[in-house]
C-alpha cells in the first residue's frame, strides 16, 4: 500500500491530522504526520518560508521514505511545493488540498486577497511577537462554517499563533509546478469560504498544475475537524495511483 | 432554542413555507413565516418596496420578537436587508437564501440579467395590473428544475401575481450589508439556476455581505417545494450560532 | 413512457452506453444507442462532421423514432445540435450531458482551450491516420478522476481512434441552439474537467441554449464507466417533461 505524508497548514500541528492519519492507516496505508517549523511549541516564530519547507525536506529524508503521497494543506502547498522541487525522487504523487501552488517568486500573500495581507500585518504588528492569529469570528464563519459551534471552539483552541514571515516569503524553485513531472492531484472543499469563491483556491490556484486530478468533496476549509472521514477517503482517492 | 423569521421570495406568501417552518420547529425552535406585504389576498398590486419592508418591520414588533435569524428569499433578500437597517437590535443573524443582497440605491432588477427587467415589464404591462408572472415553461425549467413535473405544477398553482413596483423600487439604506455588525450567512442551493450561472448569486451577491457563512446544498430556486426538509437543515446550519 | 436515443462522444461507440441504457429501459424507457459514423468498426477515418450527424438523422428516420429526448455527450453535442436542426420534429427534448453547443459555424476545437486542439493535432500528425488518441495519463486523471485505476484501465481499452475531422469541421445550422423552440437540458457533472474549470462546459457552452434546465451531479467526464447509475438517474431527470 502507499505512503502519505500529511502536511498541515498555518497555525495548525501535525497533531491536529492524526485522526485523519489514523483513518487512512486502517484502510492500510502508512501515514506520517510531520510539524513544520515555526509551528512546533518552542519554534521561533521568526522562521521563514525557506527554513520551514527545509524541515519537511529533512523530515522525508531522516525517515528515508521514497514514493511519497505529499499532501499539503493551505499554507502547506507552499511546503510541498518547496520539497517537490527539491527532492522529486521521493515523491509519488502530489495532492494539495485546498492549498495554495506557487510559482517561482510568489508568497502566500500574493495568492490571497489584499484585505487578508493588511489584516495580517495589522494583527501582527498588534502582536508584536513576528506571529498571526486568526480572529474567532472569521475562524468560525469562513474556516469552519460547515460544523457546530462547539467543534468550532474545540478546534480554535488548538491552534497555534503562525510566524508571518512563512506567509510573506516568496518561494525559490526551479521548476514551476505545471512543468513538474510528479502526478499531482487537488483536493477542492465545495464550501471552502477561507478564499472567497470570487478569489477562489480551484481553479484559479490549482490550474497552476498543469493536468492534475481533480476529486471535490462537500466542506468547509477544516474538514479534518468537521469530517475527518470525509476527508480521509477524499485524501485516498486523490492519491492513488 | 432560536426564534426563525422566514421571509418569502416574489410570488409566494408566508404559506408556501409553513412545512420548512413546521420541521424547523420540530427541532424545537419558534417559526415565524410572515406574508410581505403586496403578496396577501387583497393587498394593492401597486405596493413598492418601502412598504414591503415596512410589513415586516411592523411585524417583528408586534410580534416583539427579537434575538431572531431572519431569514429572506431571493425577493425577501431586499426585505431582509432593509428590516436590519431600521431594527438592526431585534436580529441576531441575517441568513439569504439564494436572495437579493441590495447596497443602497439598488433594486432587484439592477441585480438581474437586463432581459429579465426586459421580461417582466412586457409581462406587467401586457396584464396592466401592475404585476407580473412567471411563464410556466421558465417556472418548469428553471425555478424547479430539480422536481418532477407534477410537483412543479402544483406549486405553480399556489403563487400569486408579483407587484412589479417591489422589483424596480430602489432600497435605501443607511448601511450596506458588508458593514452591517449582525452575523450574516448565505444558503445557495448549487443547482438554482433561477439566476444564470454566468450570472449567478453566489459569488457575485453574496460577496456584498462582506464576512459571511456559505452553506450550499443541492437543489434549485424552489426548494421550499422540491425538498423541504433539506431547505431546513440548510437553514438551522446557516442560523445557529 | 419515453424515447432515449444516447449518443456517445468521441472515442466511444454505443456500445459503452449500453449499461446505462439498460438502466433507464427498466425504468419502463425505450432506449437507442446508435454509433456515430466513424466510430464504428471499419469507417472510413476521413469522416466529417456533416457526415456524423448524417447518419444518426439516418438512425432516427430508419428507426422512425418520434418525441425523442435526444441525449448527446461530450462531442455528441455536435451531433444533437444538427440533428435538430436538421428534423426537430421527431425530438420532445435535447439533453447535453458535458456536450458541447456550438453556434453555426462553430467546431469542436473552437471550444476547447488552444492547447488542446495543438494536442489533437500533433496526435493526429504523429499517427498519420487522421485520427487522434488520448494519452493515458489525461484520460486517467483529467477524464476518470473519479474511478479507480483498475476502472480507467478497462475503460481505456475500449475506446477507438477518433476521426480529427469531426473535431475540426464547423458545424452548419439554419438556427443557432438557443432560438430552437425544442425543450433543453443540460447535465453537468461536476468534476468533469475534461475542460478545465477555468474554461469550462458549464456555464462557458451550456447558457448558449437560452433557457434549459439544469441537473447536476458529481463526478467525471466519464460518467458511464465511473457511475453508470448515477448517469441514468441524471438522464432521466433531465428527459421528463
Amino acid at each position: 500500500m502507499g505512503t502519505y505524508v500529511l502536511v498541515h497548514g498555518a497555525w495548525h500541528s501535525g497533531r491536529e491530522l492524526e485522526p485523519v492519519a489514523a483513518l487512512i492507516e486502517v484502510a492500510g496505508h502508512q501515514v506520517y504526520t510531520p510539524t513544520i517549523k515555526g509551528n512546533a511549541p518552542g519554534d521561533p516564530k521568526t522562521t521563514g518560508l525557506a527554513e520551514s519547507i527545509e524541515s519537511i525536506v529533512d523530515y522525508l529524508g531522516r525517515e528515508d521514505l521514497t514514493e511519497v503521497v505529499l499532501v499539503g494543506h493551505s499554507y502547506g502547498g507552499m511546503i510541498i511545493t518547496g520539497v517537490a522541487d527539491r527532492i522529486p525522487g521521493r515523491l509519488r504523487r502530489l495532492v494539495y488540498w485546498n492549498a495554495f501552488v506557487p510559482d517561482d517568486g510568489e508568497s502566500v500573500v500574493d495568492m490571497t486577497p489584499p484585505e487578508y495581507a493588511a489584516l495580517f500585518g495589522a494583527i501582527a504588528a498588534e502582536r508584536g511577537d513576528g506571529c498571526v492569529v486568526l480572529p474567532f469570528p472569521i475562524w468560525r464563519d469562513a474556516f469552519m462554517n460547515d460544523a457546530d459551534l462547539d467543534t468550532a471552539e474545540r478546534a480554535y483552541r488548538l491552534l497555534n499563533p503562525h510566524p508571518l514571515k512563512t506567509l510573506t516569503d516568496k518561494i525559490s524553485l526551479s521548476t514551476n509546478p505545471a512543468l513538474m513531472t510528479v502526478a499531482k492531484s487537488y483536493i477542492n472543499c465545495t464550501e471552502d469560504i477561507s478564499l472567497p469563491h470570487h478569489y477562489p483556491w480551484h481553479p484559479r490556484l490549482s490550474r497552476k498544475l498543469g493536468l492534475f486530478r481533480l476529486v471535490q468533496v462537500s466542506g468547509g476549509h477544516e474538514l479534518c475537524f468537521s469530517d475527518p472521514s470525509r476527508l480521509a477517503r477524499a485524501i485516498m482517492d486523490a492519491g492513488r495511483d
